[in-house]
């Protein structure tokens, strides 16, 4: 039984989907384009096993089966020119809040836009590093937090900062927690690879426009320090995922603004990992209510 | 196979954990000190079988196993005098954010309060009603919202205002979402019961004096619109929760203010549910960090 190293679900070419070991060239990093992965039977919270055999991957899903994830936490203005950008304090601690599991979504999965998301302006993109946490983690230390994580993602925290930031009262997750509104992926790349976390590429391209572009290392609570935060008083669990903020560039401060449209295609990536693709598909027909 | 009218989860006097329905003397409809329940066999929100075997309830746990809970919303500021005493605006939409599940407990377990928790002051009560969806809901209308509400129950949100308003950057999360921070029971009241959620006495309890006394007609969203709005784009599933909001009494909105210590026993009580009864206890030994 061995460890996974680039964790990836698929639809593989025989209709069935698969846990897998994503398969790469020599040198090569990034999982977007994966073609092949040997075959991981079992939950990666539980045992399993990463087997010789080898699945041709036709479309690659969430990493996550819905069953497998835990409490979906995010970080608000954890960079500091975002920070500046949205108007807002530089944080003392994590400015924490929460997605429902059904706003996880696929990296090539489309991104579905309500109609109550369509009937006022201010949909956003937001490229983000995603922890997953692999391992039960209750008051650990910072120099310790890193042993608890399975991996690496990156994903997409699509805002409509009209419900997020007014309508909502304060509270953001009324314009965050929309059913698709958090593609990640492409896989999870295992925290034996990547062993420092904070010096990453980390980008977003807007119908191939680049629109953000730092890295990692601006991040004001690196990931060692927010699960050693996050964790005090607080049991994170195997499968619980950490969407760690998102750094400058995003259309809400931008002049003039800049919004998501129908159709538009946003890319998120992070480098050693690869990106998501998803286009933006605003709902056409009404619900009856 | 009949459908539960009061789920309870319990540690049955045989050692063993059972979800059940309750039997309660003739006309009594408060779960509390429930004796007795029919063994439920299968999953409350899959096939299931409420059988003719009676067990001796010796200990009521949180109504649903963990594997058996979604997503936990919860609202804040919906009681107008609740709005008022925390000086904030009386909100246009529901005021949304998440609770993990790990912060859910029993109906009378101890609320364990951790180091991070007592370094400063602001420990906090909250009764709330609680709805508990037993059929998928996406963009449903206020009048069909009730029929995706499995049943009610009472629970506590128990919250920190330094780390709720101050320290977490104007999300709140961070000051609610800690282990066992949220007891709920004492079981669940099927809506073939509670058919009109909105006009029950709910109230607080604190070492016996009563703190919070209100009516669940005072909310601002009551369940139906709640239900309706929180749908639009997003799918709600079988075993979310929403808590749905206090009403004024809370520590926070006193003079002078009021919080807890501990060893204090919080009693948060929903008419036609029961109650839950709780302790406080401080965590005395310090993690090692």
């Amino acid at each position: 039984m061995a460890s996974f190293t680039r964790l990836v679900r698929f639809l593989a070419k025989d209709g069935k989907t698969y846990y897998g070991d994503a398969i790469l060239p020599s040198g090569a990093t990034d999982l977007t384009r994966v073609a092949q992965a040997k075959i991981i039977r079992g939950s990666p919270w539980g045992k399993y096993d990463v087997t010789e055999q080898i699945a041709d991957v036709g479309q690659l899903l969430a990493p996550l089966a819905r069953e497998d994830v835990g409490a979906v936490r995010c970080l608000g203005l954890n960079y500091e020119a975002h920070a500046r950008e949205s108007n807002m304090p530089i944080p003392s601690y994590p400015v924490l809040f929460y997605m429902p599991a059904t706003s996880l979504t696929g990296p090539f999965a489309p991104i579905p836009v309500s109609h109550m998301a369509q009937s006022c302006p201010g949909l956003d993109y937001e490229c983000e590093l995603v922890a997953v946490i692999g391992r039960a983690a209750l008051n650990v230390s910072e120099s310790a937090a890193l042993s608890h994580v399975a991996g690496y993602a990156v994903g997409n925290d699509v805002s409509h900062r009209e419900w997020q930031l007014k309508r909502g009262g304060g509270q953001w997750s009324l314009g965050k927690g929309f059913d698709g509104w958090a593609p990640f992926g492409p896989g999870i790349v295992s925290s034996s690879l990547i062993t420092n976390p904070q010096n990453l590429r980390i980008s977003t391209r807007l119908n191939g426009q680049v629109v953000q572009e730092s890295s990692t290392r601006d991040m004001i609570f690196g990931v060692a320090k927010t699960i050693s935060i996050l964790s005090q008083g607080t049991t994170l669990l195997p499968g619980d995922l950490i969407f760690t903020g998102t750094p400058q560039g995003v259309g809400m401060g931008r002049k003039p603004q800049l919004w998501l449209k129908d159709g538009d295609v946003v890319e998120v990536s992070l480098e050693g990992v690869g990106s998501c693709v998803n286009m933006v598909e605003f709902e056409k027909s009404r619900p009856k209510l």
